[in-house]
């Protein structure tokens, strides 16, 4: 077994091999949620907890039906931001639910760096479920699991990543797991919504979407994040689709056989046309919802079979 | 077995021993829920999705409970309406929930026909929870299972439908099915709130509740709907129950041994006398709730039944 | 067995060993809460629900693990007090609830003796989660847990309860467990904030903390509960923070191996230090929250039991 990792807050600490392990333990997930009967005992008797800072009704349930369906016991806790202000208050919060004794905890919070910190005052084996414009490690996961499937491997692709880059948690973490296995990776964005200093990660930068989309394997759409703009550039919808949405005349420069991507919600019409969108021979955009929740079932068995390991308790008595 | 629909949208496609079968098997849930070990596992390693566009305390939880007693994996998602206002945002949710591989999905929606458009994109066994004013199919099951438990059988019984009749799935679902099984109904209600065409269905018409109650064998009261009426006939409460209220003088006039039903919530003083609901004598207003469970177990388990013989996977290999 | 009690209401009708009954069944589950599979079937079968009419995340959240760690189907019902505005509201929705065949039901109301009234209308076993300014005795029980564990005993002890007294039904319950069990208590706090006819409780009052504390072994401190206060003394923070927060100055009157105990959540800088608060040494604070779930485990496991025996079918045929 390569996956050592306590936590999983982020892609930027995985291995190759550790990327690989849980997507081939993924895998055998998908094919048992395609079952009538879709369970297993991997977690019976373990206490999940989901812990949302911050609203998010897809993510929340994905990893609720991946945790039932691995047999723990889960709990939802809906903290609202209001009631959580100051840092020391995310911490008491932590602190209280680790008394209770979770085996694994999903946190999701608005602040980047929240889930790390976190991650060290607790007990259990912590997941980021998306941490201000930090890291989603499970997202990155389950879209590299879609493309593999839909191309037959995961290396030495060219894949783009279109829109609000900057804002984006979801592109950094695909970015950081893409490249680690060695794919050739390009961002297409108008300059303004273009992280800084990302033109020294080996990464290829298009503002002119026609450019950037010649002959890619993958196109990788971003949601317009207009919750995380403070200031600074902020385009009109219809202005914003006729450079950086995408349809299929935009589509028809990529490779033929290029897939479509989306990590949801869509904003249709705006990032996205909505005909392309639903087009199941370009689209794999709910094949992504899909593999989410074998994504979060080997992530969360894999945790489990590190916490029960370190815990050193599993031949003497465990019950 | 005779029931053999996919989803259960709505009385008017089930054939009368459709309905006795489910029936027949709600009653032994109701023994199951009578006692303290009130498990099966008729759903288990199986996904029920409880999706409800509009809020109702009663009926999700309802269905909650119904599930869980099955061994279910159950997920609960509340579906703000104002996250919902256009048709194709309904088939978004329902397309990504759908990849997360539900079994059975439960839906509420304030639009009629929401629930069957739904249908049509899913995999899963579809039962609708009430649309609109269209359909409320486990709500008129229960009230048949409460009315057979009550007088001793289903047919060639004399009953009363009182109150906003206009407005309600709850009133139009039970008018077909107390129809299917052979019941001469009455419809009691100000002209205002009577459907158009009505009359040709087979029923009797009256404005004036104490002509319409003389020797009927159920009363079933209707909730007003004061929040799907769009201008029209709105009465004053105090007007609305010396008119169309259930009182002990108005039930006189029914038969001795008439019983008094009301879907609730009740508004106590305004279809029905606070007292004359909470008579066990003559009330089988918990009775209902009560048989609410155990129709909504049968449904799910006649769905899997046959979710499972479509999918012909029972005998290879499933788990 | 000692424990013979249909409900849990209160402090008030526990025998000392009733309550040492529970603690010791309680101890046990904190065992199992340590492990990794932290399951029992002590509950399997059964139905619990949760039905909260005042908000409180984590004692809710207690009550769940606890259900679910026992095997129990639980369901969560958040009840908004806008909804419930007349007592007749809240024993409709009690009768509607009783109908779904809970077999416990643990409940939270604003208003005093609330739960007493819904408990006499239900077939099921109640557990009071908090009614007004009454009981909650759960949280007294969790509480003489953790003193019974960092302590060795729970009798001859001299225990401050520090601050609002007057509004609290933490101090409350308390007040009589600690009593029954042969302790000495000391309530310090302004006089506005002491409960009318206390002095005749064999207790001890003092307004200067400085006082009170000399010498103690147990320094309970209690939330300041300015929702509660319908007019007369509020103090400032600072002020109160002044005179009657803890601070290890304070703190160093009493017994040096004191400890410190709040029921959360905590006003950090109002009622306590928040370093005194982390300060692993002296609080317990993180105890009482671990605590929580195993005493409410061991309540439920005994209900249950009662449940089971009254309803005399544990020999007859239950699956």
């Amino acid at each position: 077994m390569s996956f050592r990792a306590r936590h999983l807050l982020g892609i930027d600490h995985l291995k190759p091999d550790e990327i690989t392990e849980l997507l081939d333990l993924a895998q055998d997930y998908a094919a048992l949620n395609r079952r009538t009967v879709k369970h297993s005992d991997a977690l019976a008797g373990m206490t999940l907890i989901n812990m949302f800072f911050e609203n998010s009704t897809r993510t929340q349930a994905s990893f609720e039906l991946a945790g039932k369906r691995l047999g723990a016991d889960v709990m939802n806790m809906a903290v609202s931001q209001s009631s959580v202000k100051k840092g020391e208050t995310l911490i008491d919060t932590a602190l209280t639910l680790n008394a209770m004794q979770p085996d694994l905890l999903v946190v999701r919070h608005p602040q980047s760096g929240a889930v790390n910190l976190l991650a060290e005052k607790v007990n259990c084996a912590v997941i980021n479920a998306g941490d201000g414009r930090h890291e989603h490690p499970t997202q990155a996961l389950l879209d590299a699991l879609t493309i593999r499937r839909a191309k037959g491997r995961l290396h030495r692709l060219t894949i783009a990543i279109c829109g609000d880059i900057a804002h984006s948690r979801v592109a950094r973490s695909n970015l950081i797991l893409l490249g680690k296995m060695e794919n050739r990776i390009r961002l297409i964005g108008p300059a303004t919504l273009m992280p800084a200093g990302v033109g020294d990660m080996g990464v290829e930068l298009y503002e002119d979407m026609r450019e950037g989309l010649k002959g890619v394997d993958v196109v990788m759409m971003l949601r317009l994040q207009k919750e995380r703009m403070d200031g600074g550039f902020i385009p009109s919808e219809r202005e914003y689709f006729h450079r950086f949405g995408l349809d299929a005349e935009k589509l028809a420069l990529a490779a033929p056989d290029a897939i479509v991507m989306h990590p949801g919600p869509m904003n249709r019409g705006v990032e996205i046309d909505g005909t392309l969108a639903d087009d199941i021979n370009r689209s794999v955009i709910q094949d992504q919802v899909e593999m989410g929740v074998a994504v979060r079932m080997a992530a969360l068995d894999l945790l489990a079979r590190n916490l029960r390991a370190s815990r050193g308790r599993t031949a003497v008595g465990e019950p």
